[in-house]
């Protein structure tokens, strides 16, 4: 009789959207004619910039031509004319990162998933607290425990290292989700010395640096010296360039990452994980490597900024607004998301009702993303300039 | 420290392809005036259908304008237009498939390979030999046996069900890479007989389906009664549609297929997929997905047709000459390889260094495939007519 893999019964599921989104319809269905603001999901909404879309109908129109057409990429790690270009921006903000390092894949979560595969079992896996779920949910599935730190009001929910804590898998995202809090390079420093102390192993999310603009908060944790030694990155175009529904990002390895076996034999991690996606993956799709290609070009760059300052602008607007409000938040600032406190000592879900009822606005309990979000509400700066207004002016008419 | 998964370290390595590669080098450096005919890698050659072109240049505007453009895609297991267009294909060919039992992906070796994870340790995985070296390897890599049941001269290459031997989990390709068997109706019939008996579940590859012409080889596991309580099917637009390097395939877990968990209580895979998915997946590009659908339109189909009528045309070629020179293989009329068995009892390699060293032909040696793949070798139908025919004149040329 087959067996399947028993650690996902004991997982505890997790309802954080599916009960929001029943919510919404129980609302909808007893409400049909109010008009609802979304600020919960972290989804883009400016369309995608207009040199990528001539970039991947180029590559569509090469794909359908004899001479032209592209079959399996040799390497499945991503064609050189993206990772130069990768490589290229790394440099633009002082990451120190070869072309060879980078893999392209089909956006960061399956890389940031799918990295439990090259560790063992035993590890002891620090997680900051809250955080994006997929970080706990990926290493419960294959039967692992958690630590967690906590982020929090007293740390500016930036959780920094416990030396008392050992820790041989650390992930960190900086700019946070769901905190919008953004690493220095000081904190950064001090992450990365206690990951070569514990001889641990670093996973970098840094699915937000486009957001940054502060220069002493480094875009790479490959901007810290040291973190060659220790840290994978993994980064994606979902945010900087709108690809949530187009699907590209990139995990960096460093060449200098280097691990013991049990038998004291040194490993390559890039030499695991080149042997993980050699089984099971077969590399991003031609047409959306093309599209990836263009948003690194000048015009490319140009026109992502465009997007970026968009959402930042939305950013700016909630910030104000909790700011007059004297609601204390994290984020806003060199991040797409603003981390508020919930008013007069409520929950989240309780928040969230409040907000659904009263002024139908939608945001995102922070008991979703772990114990330390409790209290704590999640906005996103990816609406509208216009729904994010509005949704400001009816905040301040409860306030 | 961190501990690596070290069933990494304990897998042989694959040297196949790599292999191959040195040995070509080699041989170009020491005669650069000489064409080498290549068929040896299973990668198509033909372009996109222009239907297929038009219709992912159509997706890419939409992705350009606020109006229509599409962020993360809700369920992130393909769209409703895409999962009608593949059900509606199955339903042609009288297989029992749902529209929302069809998860789309990035092509099917990502799928094959992750769908370890939701299965335990200790169950018994058997695999047919030769085989498609991504069953074994990725069960490897989680530490699990394999056990392998003979797919060789006396059955075919075809393996069936040996009922002194229990398993869990069967992988099955059919048609078959590499030995281009394809199982008829009855041969299938045996084997979801033996899987429901041992309360196994079928892993089904049928990515070269499209290539089957004769009726009594069905085209899913599907179409075979029973196969809804113990099958899994995989398959790929790879070689149907020339998606090899556009990427987008299709995994078919029915909601019948439910298995007992230690504690006695039923599980449905499905739900266990789903959430193994819903944490390492976010769906595929939405442009690529646009593609795929367009090769379910009867303009795509008959598009497809012509292509696939072209490969086989070339299998035809190929198997006609080693007809004319007495030498036994299978494969080649529903499946676009061709197994054959090296002349004058020699092995896989020397025979590939043979064919190098006198006709410039390449193919793969059956060693890459499994123990039963020694003295064989594989050529495939995916070159272009002048190059297949020119092949096989040189092989009628040394015979």
């Amino acid at each position: 009789m087959v067996r399947i893999n028993e650690s996902f019964l004991s997982m505890k599921k997790n309802y954080l959207f599916i009960d929001i989104a029943k919510r919404l319809a129980a609302y909808r269905q007893t409400h049909p004619d109010k008009e609802l603001i979304r600020m919960g999901i972290g989804d883009v909404t400016r369309p995608l910039a207009p040199v990528v879309v001539e970039a991947m109908k180029k590559a569509a129109d090469e794909m359908g031509r004899a001479e032209t057409f592209r079959g399996y990429e040799d390497s499945g790690t991503g064609y050189d004319f993206l990772k130069n270009a990768i490589a290229e921006y790394y440099r633009s903000f002082g990451a120190d990162v070869k072309a060879d390092e980078i893999r392209i894949n089909d956006g960061a979560k399956a890389d940031c998933g799918n990295i439990t595969d090259i560790f063992g079992n035993g590890n002891t896996v620090l997680v900051t607290d809250p955080a994006y779920p997929v970080y706990v949910d990926t290493n419960l599935m294959c039967g692992r425990e958690v630590t967690y730190i906590d982020s929090n009001e007293g740390n500016g929910f930036a959780a920094m290292p416990d030396k008392s804590i050992h820790a041989d898998i650390i992930y960190l995202c900086s700019p946070n989700n769901p905190t919008g809090s953004a690493y220095t390079r000081e904190q950064l420093e001090e992450w990365v010395a206690y990951a070569i102390e514990n001889e641990a192993v670093i996973i970098y999310d840094s699915a937000y640096e486009a957001f940054i603009s502060d220069e002493d908060i480094p875009r790479s944790i490959f901007c810290i010296k040291g973190a060659r030694k220790c840290a994978i990155e993994m980064c994606s175009l979902s945010k900087t360039a709108g690809f949530t529904g187009t699907r590209c990002g990139y995990t960096v390895i460093p060449d200098e990452l280097i691990v013991r076996a049990s038998d004291g034999s040194e490993v390559c991690l890039a030499d695991l994980w080149a042997r993980r996606q050699g089984s099971k993956f077969n590399g991003v799709s031609y047409p959306v490597q093309r599209a990836a290609e263009a948003v690194f070009t000048p015009t490319g760059q140009a026109q992502i900024k465009e997007n970026i300052e968009y959402y930042k602008e939305n950013a700016r607007i909630i910030a104000d607004t909790l700011d007059s409000l004297g609601i204390s938040y994290t984020g806003g600032k060199n991040s797409p998301y603003i981390w508020m406190k919930c008013p007069k000592g409520m929950g989240g879900w309780e928040y969230f009702d409040y907000l659904l009822n009263n002024i139908q606005v939608v945001g995102t309990p922070g008991e979703g993303f772990g114990r330390n979000g409790a209290g704590y509400f999640r906005l996103t700066a990816f609406s509208t300039h216009e729904k994010t207004a509005e949704a400001m002016r009816r905040l301040r008419s409860i306030s």
